[in-house]
């Protein structure tokens, strides 16, 4: 079967494909909120009926936290699975979307159709391009073109709590030759790129507790103490004046960036000004003298994601608060050890206590970062075959964020993994107003099945 | 007609009194959120006609804010003016309240019965003490002891702006040889006090803002600025090691404590211990070597009263947020200029930013510290008359809140103004479970009627 007939029939099947993935958007499966527990369940139902209309033996696997979508589907050549999320981030503040997050509709922008919504680009628009490449094979030759694993979770958007234990408690039947991951991006939203290097992820809630009520500041102003003042100054002492961490033994681990990946980075022809720019910055504010681009694919971080404490509605109230409390995450390279990390950080945070007051911790995840290996001859296919399809020629890159999933794939299967994905940098995930563009969907689903093809020739 | 009959008729009517006030509670005249203006205007309302229903010439003036209630009624000797606010604090965080805060109850305690509710104590069970005294007088003897006006606003829980123009409005109208003020407490729970000196106001609200909107951590990240970190360091620099307060030009006009005040209010032998042991605390977190009770009494202070930036629902979102804010106040004293410290506060802020920050201020009011004069002779009529009620002899003392109020009827009318209440330490005002003693109320009844004896005998 040739593969222009498939890419043909993807080009064509474009608009129900579109309508697919507008009633899994509709689904409002946020993880981290346990009110939207069911929508969870409704998102994996959905999939799983999905992908049994197209012949894919597949079913919902419970799982202490939101189910896990697995489907299989026998033939010969490798054996690939495929990974994605179909959980979304929370949509507060809802005030800034210019409509409900979670009745899509496609935009005319200057810059092409858009497909707008809470999960578009993250990750469900992602997720569906492999299964729409997927349907049109099956539905061009009558089956797919080598033996699939679909492996769908939905807690991705919150630490994956479920995650590590299903893949050990089903290693034999997740096992495969190489993993592909959709859940990364174009590099500066026009260049294919597969991306060898992730960074991981701690996340830590701390809550400082002082007096045990709310207290009137003109009663105890100057005499009791303000919480939030203490944690102020917690948050304020965690980078020095150079934008190091000073938590304890924070950089062991952090390897300095080998010259040859420093060359290749800078041969992409990062435009720093119009990355920063774009969200109305001009300064890099990580460490000194070090490059955006390097400190988002090869410096650990630390973020306050969050914070809150006392009266914050409207106008004023006078209250001297019992507890304040922040979402801390680190963003972590190398061989960084997140559990010493989360260690050292509680302890440093202990000793800054004053009298009478507490603190309390809740974790939220702790993943190491990832490097992937590309011997895998699947790499140099892919990357020709994205070379294909798009204008400019694929590129291996790193990552800021985090995608614990493909660390998982080595350690606990020994599967190594490839993070292919069609996101773009104004596709304002995790942000109001979320959008993928349809560009982005629609020479996802044909890339997909010019890397399969390619896998399987 | 002698006071006894009174004070029996007042004993005789507490269970109508505490029934009106119960009325007045449940109006949930919230002055500081817009949602409940209506409610507001219906205090009002009930206030008018409950003078009305005794005989007092009242009405509801409409002003730029919430309503203000004005009230006369003619008589021989001292012309009297009594203040008290119908505004209450917010109720939230609402899940710590054990009861509706606005449907009122009397409870039995281990310290006598309370009636719990908000604005139980702050203020409208303590403006109601002086409505019931009078309401017994007129009841008793058939018309008021003296000439008094009743003057009643709904903004002073969220900075009084109608109040100065209004007074300045209606300055003749208003004019009085004496002003009372019911919104202070008991010293020490149980030594009734008449306070002569207060600490000013400021308010200020600062929101940070950073990147144009909110970020992924993972994507931005060592990259973009992040305001809750900027807010963090700001607040934390507010203070330095010893305590004190940062801002330039701070402390001018905070003057020492002179040594008579200070051996007086040593000889009030205030149990610190205790002060601080009631809300689990043990250390005063002021400026160091300086007790609680002269922090609180004789020391400007900075808090922050709230603090809101990034998620903070449930769970982890690895957002970096665009924007950060903080309510922070100043307690001042002696003469502090609050317009000073402002414009100084600002300036520092301002200059605290790093590139990229931009920072927007709200003020929330500015009032200086009041020191009352205490050679009016009602200062010395109403100690007597209060060591008569209570088994403690009156003392006059200092207060760490703020009821510019005080300040006001001195600069606009030239009148002196006495801080009388009735208010425990533990009635928890601005604080979830809000009560107020029936001790107080009815002990604060009484004592007004013997505070009118005294000052028209």
């Amino acid at each position: 079967m040739p593969l222009t007939t498939i890419l043909d029939r993807i080009d064509e099947d474009l608009p129900n494909a579109l309508t697919r993935l507008s009633e899994l958007l509709r689904i409002p499966s946020i993880s981290t909120d346990p009110a939207f527990a069911d929508h969870c369940q409704t998102a994996a139902d959905w999939l799983v009926a999905d992908l049994q209309s197209i012949g894919i033996k597949a079913e919902k696997r419970q799982a202490p936290g939101h189910p896990m979508v697995v489907g299989h589907v026998d033939g010969d050549g490798p054996h690939v699975l495929f990974y994605g999320h179909y959980d979304v981030q929370p949509v507060d503040p809802l005030d800034l979307w210019d409509n409900d997050p979670f009745d899509p509709r496609i935009e005319d922008t200057p810059n092409g159709k858009v497909i707008r919504g809470r999960g578009t680009s993250d990750d469900k628009g992602q997720l569906m391009t492999f299964v729409e490449a997927c349907r049109a094979w099956k539905a061009v030759s009558g089956s797919l073109p080598c033996k699939i694993t679909f492996f769908f979770e939905g807690e991705e958007e919150s630490g994956s709590p479920s995650l590590v234990p299903f893949m050990r408690d089903n290693a034999e039947e997740l096992r495969s030759d190489i993993a592909l991951i959709c859940d990364t991006g174009l590099f500066e939203s026009r260049v294919p790129a597969i991306v060898t290097r992730l960074r991981g992820l701690l996340g830590e809630e701390i809550t400082i507790t002082g007096p045990d009520k709310d207290l009137h500041s003109g009663m105890f102003g100057g005499a009791a103490i303000n919480p939030i003042r203490v944690l102020s100054k917690i948050i304020a002492s965690l980078h020095d004046e150079t934008g190091r961490i000073t938590v304890p033994g924070f950089y062991d681990g952090v390897p300095e960036l080998p010259e040859d990946i420093r060359a290749q980075w800078e041969g992409l022809g990062f435009d720093h000004e119009k990355f920063l720019g774009d969200v109305d910055l001009t300064t890099p504010a990580g460490e000194h003298e070090r490059s955006a681009l390097e400190m988002i694919w090869s410096r650990p971080t630390c973020e306050v994601n969050g914070i809150q404490g006392g009266y914050t509605g409207d106008g004023f109230k006078t209250v001297l608060p019992s507890k304040a409390s922040a979402k801390i995450s680190f963003r972590l390279v190398g061989d960084q050890d997140p559990h010493a990390i989360r260690k050292n950080f509680r302890k440093m945070v202990q000793d800054m206590l004053p009298p009478d007051c507490s603190v309390e911790f809740t974790g939220h995840g702790a993943g190491r970062a990832s490097h992937m290996s590309t011997a895998h001859p699947a790499f140099d296919q892919a990357r020709q075959a994205l070379s294909d399809e798009w204008p400019d020629p694929a590129a291996f890159v790193g990552c800021g964020g985090s995608i614990p999933i493909a660390g998982h794939f080595k350690d606990i299967l020994g599967t190594d993994a490839m993070l292919i994905g069609f996101g773009k940098d104004d596709d304002q995930i995790h942000s109001p107003n979320e959008k993928y563009d349809v560009e982005s969907f629609h020479k996802g689903i044909r890339s997909w099945a010019r890397i399969l093809d390619a896998m399987t020739r």
